[in-house]
């Protein structure tokens, strides 16, 4: 939006500001701009000291790259976990899924993104060279590749396969198959002809 | 996301915090904080200082309700305006589109928005009752709802013609029709059943 007036300075700046966010566009930046304005400037007060706030604190983790306010994230720093396995996820929220399965007990490596073109997020973006880093340090044996199943996150799956290849470790990934709990009918095609070339 | 872990408090407060902002739930959310957090500090930085300054210069023009930094904005304190007629709008963006037609030098009501149940605006988040004062002091003579031809829109245009009606104003609605400069084969059957029926 744009009120052409000498008067809304600071709302002209608010809706600029408000397009850092990833798929805002002025439209939905001067929607969300009024919202706060209007219901809500408690919300933007707090939005405003929860950005300065975590801005000022948040950090990678030396580790695993994942966001930390400590040196080292609490998985990296807990001394129980197998530091021969070493689980590449794309976000945080993936990592804790992982975890809440239960079933993995090794590290993390959490590479904040995954290959966007469409988002300019290229190969430099990605904490890949950390990675390489992190996985050659000797201890790791085994890299399980856990990004998603979706075409961006296969192709991240793909390069970050063959570079590790390369360094002679071994590169697995999570398996692809029919979801538990779902019936066969309502399985998309792609997922059954994985899950029949996987059968075991 | 929740990463349930101990060390990222203020990435959970951003997350959080980022949800007061119009459709954003609980992943756009996590996606954006990642994103500030890992692209554009900057940005958020420049974000958070641009709330914090909007929200304690930003206020309602005494007048015509729009968002402006003074006490009267400055279409309401430009004496050259004809105060007879009054045109009700949903947003400064809107009044910003009627005044770039150069064809309108009346006066504006800036409602801030429609009837929306799903977004919980009803009437009494609308300046409704600001509107009325307004409209009924004695100067203005003609009403122009110049609302959105949505189904909010009409509905907000509805609910307001008939009030002001009843207070014995001329209300009039912006000419449904063909747009300038279409061709008919591709204007939509609703348009062109209204062009019809308003055909002069």
């Amino acid at each position: 939006m744009s009120s052409d007036s000498p008067d809304t300075q600071s709302l002209d700046t608010l809706v600029q500001a408000l397009r850092v966010l990833p798929g805002v566009g002025v439209k939905s930046a001067a929607r969300m701009a009024f919202h706060l304005l209007q219901h809500d400037r408690d919300g933007a007060r707090k939005l405003a000291a929860a950005l300065t706030d975590a801005v000022s604190h948040i950090r990678h983790c030396r580790s695993c790259h994942t966001f930390t306010e400590h040196e080292l994230c609490h998985t990296c720093a807990d001394p129980s976990r197998d530091r021969t396995r070493l689980c590449v996820v794309e976000t945080p929220a993936d990592q804790a899924v992982m975890e809440r399965t239960g079933a993995y007990d090794g590290q993390y490596f959490v590479l904040l993104g995954r290959l966007s073109p469409l988002d300019r997020i290229g190969l430099d973006d990605l904490g890949i060279r950390p990675l390489l880093e992190r996985a050659c340090d000797g201890v790791v044996q085994e890299v399980i590749v856990a990004t998603s199943f979706t075409a961006e996150g296969e192709a991240t799956a793909h390069i970050l396969t063959e570079s590790l290849r390369r360094r002679g470790l071994t590169v697995t990934r999570l398996a692809r198959g029919v979801p538990v709990g779902s019936e066969l009918e309502f399985v998309d095609l792609g997922t059954i002809a994985h899950a029949l070339a996987d059968r075991r």
